[in-house]
């Protein structure tokens, strides 16, 4: 299974009055891991993106188990247990504080989307060539 | 069953370059819809936090069926199913655009939390009385 | 002078762990004032968008005199202390809390953005015709 | 005079619709620059703020030359052209893309802020030190 990780560390601006981060300043740091474990591939997000596929977020389910707060250096691990032959493409995230300190835990689903003929599309052959030997039995 | 809606307007800063409303960005609506819901029974959340009782969000579940887009007059519409004794809440959302498109639906489960002693507690009764009558049979 | 008023709520979302808004959050809320000042003349700016014209801004100064706080209902007032005939125009903006506790004081420089030509231009007739009554002598 | 550089990468969150980085959405950055400036020093201001000192942001100006992009790796450049002895200090910054594109300069005013006794305050004599060395003729 494709397994990446990533460091990120909070901004002051992520926090809110309670002394944490905000629930939503979390999204920017699941994006983030997403994006830095498809560049660790050898492609970028902003090269699918050129290529006319662009991947919104369709859905989301989070859980928050303990709150990071300012300056924390987070690590985002980013995981992709399934590799699908259709639309979805289906992450599953962790974010730590240290070495075992779980903060939340996030499951996304993103759709592959053909910006130029508006509909849905599938993994470009690209992306999927550099995916498959994590996934070979 | 207590329902509530409130209105909101997105900003460009809202928006992303994919020319709809960033996915993380629906948080601070759906917080909107919630924040009003209650100052419609005659409390607030900052009143709330004065009392010594914060929120915090534990869990999210989202789905994004249509993409917002700038200067959308959006429709958030925030329910409560169930009236719990515990330290929990959760809360249905809906955000529409116009009569009845239906952008988004998200779970947003929350924890009361007593920030004096740091630890979970349950929902202020000033915030029970007020709710008790919509769930009356 | 063309001067428009509105009403923005402070969400949590904004707020940072000093217990006040964020220096950058205050930004969307002068871009609201602007684009509700736009409206107010019987356009918006999302129209503007697209007949071509784009409005990025190229300059801010501002100075922060009180903090905002969560939930605070604030007044942002919007100026156009002059009509220019070339691509820039300047806002003057204050943002008060209540009816005359001054927050902060912004001057906003944006640029008029041929989106198809890729050029500075003007400011389009059609919000030029709205804006003269306001500036005979 | 001290200087101090740090890298960013520009986030699908921070972009808006014009296909740019929100003018809102660099003061985040800015604010980094400052962080790792002084954590470039062996302190954090994570560490001053435990120590009963913050630095709310008083003042603001800023000159956007060229936009930032998705994906773009930014430099950002924070000096500190003077050393006060007063409530006061007085950032530089400027960001950059690639070697020499110069997107933007910002001059941030910040206070020192003694935040048990809600005053105005001085550097403390910890950060005083350590940056002496670069303002001796």
């Amino acid at each position: 299974m494709f397994t990446h990780e990533t460091s990120i560390r909070v901004r002051y601006a992520e926090t809110d009055q309670m002394g944490v981060v905000y629930h939503g300043h979390y999204f920017p740091y699941l994006e983030s891991g997403r994006v830095e474990a498809i560049r660790s591939l050898g492609m970028s997000y902003a090269e699918l993106e050129k290529m006319g596929i662009s991947m919104p977020v369709v859905e989301v389910h989070c859980k928050y188990l303990r709150p990071a707060r300012y300056d924390d250096l987070l690590r985002v691990r980013t995981s992709l247990p399934e590799l699908r032959s259709d639309h979805r493409i289906e992450f599953h995230q962790e974010i730590y504080r240290g070495a075992d300190e779980l903060l939340m835990k996030a499951q996304v689903k993103l759709y592959f989307w053909d910006t130029q003929h508006h509909q849905k599309t599938t993994m470009p052959s690209a992306l999927m060539d550099r995916l498959k030997s994590f996934y070979l039995d």
